[in-house]
């Protein structure tokens, strides 16, 4: 999309975005963008990540260009631990998009919601292309703020009828219960070797730093979506896995460096080569699963250009629906 | 400055720019940032900087935090070539603040103008604290959009009687012999070789990427600022000079790597440790000008944190004259 830069500056605030971007947009946007990315139509920028030294706080900008879709711009913002204490977010972050043929800025987007709709949505475009047809049982590990919006994506996708999750705190897990019963599906808190027991699809959403899941637990035909592993050092699977799983990726330069392939390559168990780009399935440059019993793995690592797809879907619905806030700079 | 996050986001226009930001308020700015960076208070994180294969654009951002300023944020933008076509400025930019407190972000403030008075401020400060008191002779190289900026903030530093000038399309020195008429000062158009025998002070403010000015033509006791080279290739002046003077820069990281220093670095004549920062100078850790004869170069390679600097005080002084516009976000 490309705003008018005569009208100034767009802004969408954080209610907006909530009210113009819903689930199947998310999902659109971020397909489509994938497509592009594997087709060479859209690119990341180097990610900008820096421990400030002042309020614990990370801070940084993920950015890109998406040619097809016509999406220039960054996401900038980051981890403020201390946010929560004072009732805030503890990730802030915002999206501004510039006019690629002018580098104008056009729009100033609230990232916060538009972060969690977006990564609930790549693992929905995972599903989507990998997971089996016939899934019938999801596992969730992890309860934090992104499980509720992971959960709501991936349910969309097959005729799930049971939820299965567990948390490091288990008490934790009433939120994702309670947006079971929203759903209508039964929800189970299980230990970690049972939810992989008996999940056909299994998403993990965590900050954590050591395997959660074992190589040995997956039962044969599950997908496995790990969208937790954004930074070196965090790990959420056996690396293992990556031998026994067919794996693929938003990005396979990120996977292999800051996703949770970073330790299996370190290990090599899997190189840059044995990563396939969820894009080219989208494309149909790539078979996708090719049978009943395959492990299929997607490393979701988190893009800009992600942000950059959903920031300039709000926008358009935004000042489609007359939502859309417009100033002069 | 911190701006107070409950009134919700600040904008500042590129035309409120340019009624609260004046030279002196610039010249501050920039001053107190790079004591801070020589302190260790501040610092830039990396740039990035994209061609990005699409209207010849150049995009990127220059970032940082300066913790004894409390500004935390980043300058977004670029150079659209074809932009003077259309009746836009080529370069174009935004800097974003943030609160170190909490990630919100608190402001938005048009770029372009605050650019040019940072970057002119920068060769200033370098004046004051590196010219010979005596100064009576003002050099500029170059007469791009930039120069005129320069020329303005440079005569407020030294007693000046005079200007010489050159650039390669000689006729676009109009506007710099306009802007000293308006200062009162005789101006003259000459070759390279003659500004510099005649100047005590030399401005180089081009897109060069070959030396402009020789070793052997400078005189001893001159100033030089170089402030054109902020990318790998260019280069304004000979790499030789940095044998011949002492050399300060605003970053000494971008001096040797896409400042003017990256030739004379790459040819041995000048090394990391060779090349003070400027801020030394200014919180009297070095003594700056050692003696009269002395020839001092300062490499301005511009940063992220000169933009913040400015962009802060913009907003500070926007917000008082009641000149800022708030919105809830």
């Amino acid at each position: 999309m490309s705003t008018n830069n005569q009208a100034g500056l767009v802004i969408v605030p954080e209610a907006v975005c909530q009210q113009v971007i819903d689930r199947p947009s998310a999902f659109t946007a971020v397909e489509s963008v994938f497509a592009a990315m594997a087709r060479g139509d859209a690119y990341n920028f180097p990610v900008i990540r820096e421990a400030i030294g002042y309020a614990d706080a990370l801070y940084g900008f993920k950015s890109g260009f998406d040619r097809a879709g016509m999406a220039l711009g960054v996401k900038s913002g980051g981890y403020w631990p201390g946010n929560a204490d004072q009732g805030l977010t503890n990730h802030q972050s915002t999206i501004f998009l510039f006019d690629p043929d002018t580098g104008k800025l056009t729009a100033l987007v609230g990232g916060n919601y538009l972060t969690a709709v977006r990564t609930a949505a790549s693992s929905a475009v995972s599903i989507a292309h990998l997971a089996r047809q016939d899934a019938k049982v999801l596992g969730i590990i992890g309860a934090g703020h992104q499980a509720s919006f992971q959960l709501r994506a991936a349910v969309e996708q097959r005729q799930f009828e049971k939820i299965v999750a567990w948390n490091k705190s288990p008490e934790r897990l009433a939120s994702l219960a309670a947006v079971a019963a929203d759903l209508g599906l039964p929800f189970e808190s299980l230990e970690r070797e049972e939810v992989a027991a008996q999940s056909d699809v299994i998403i993990t959403i965590t900050s954590a730093k050591e395997a959660l899941l074992l190589n040995d637990w997956i039962r044969p035909g599950t997908h496995i979506a790990c969208m937790g592993t954004d930074t070196r050092g965090k790990q959420e699977v056996d690396s293992a896995l990556f031998s026994t799983a067919t794996v693929y990726t938003d990005e396979v330069a990120q996977s292999v460096s800051i996703g949770e392939a970073q330790h299996a390559v370190v290990e090599g168990l899997v190189a840059h080569k044995d990563i396939t780009p969820l894009g080219d399935v989208i494309n149909g440059d790539h078979g996708g699963r090719n049978f009943a019993e395959e492990i299929t793995l997607f490393d979701g690592t988190g893009v800009g250009l992600q942000d950059l797809a959903v920031a300039s879907t709000a926008v358009e619905l935004a000042v489609e629906q007359g939502l859309a806030t417009s100033i002069a700079l």
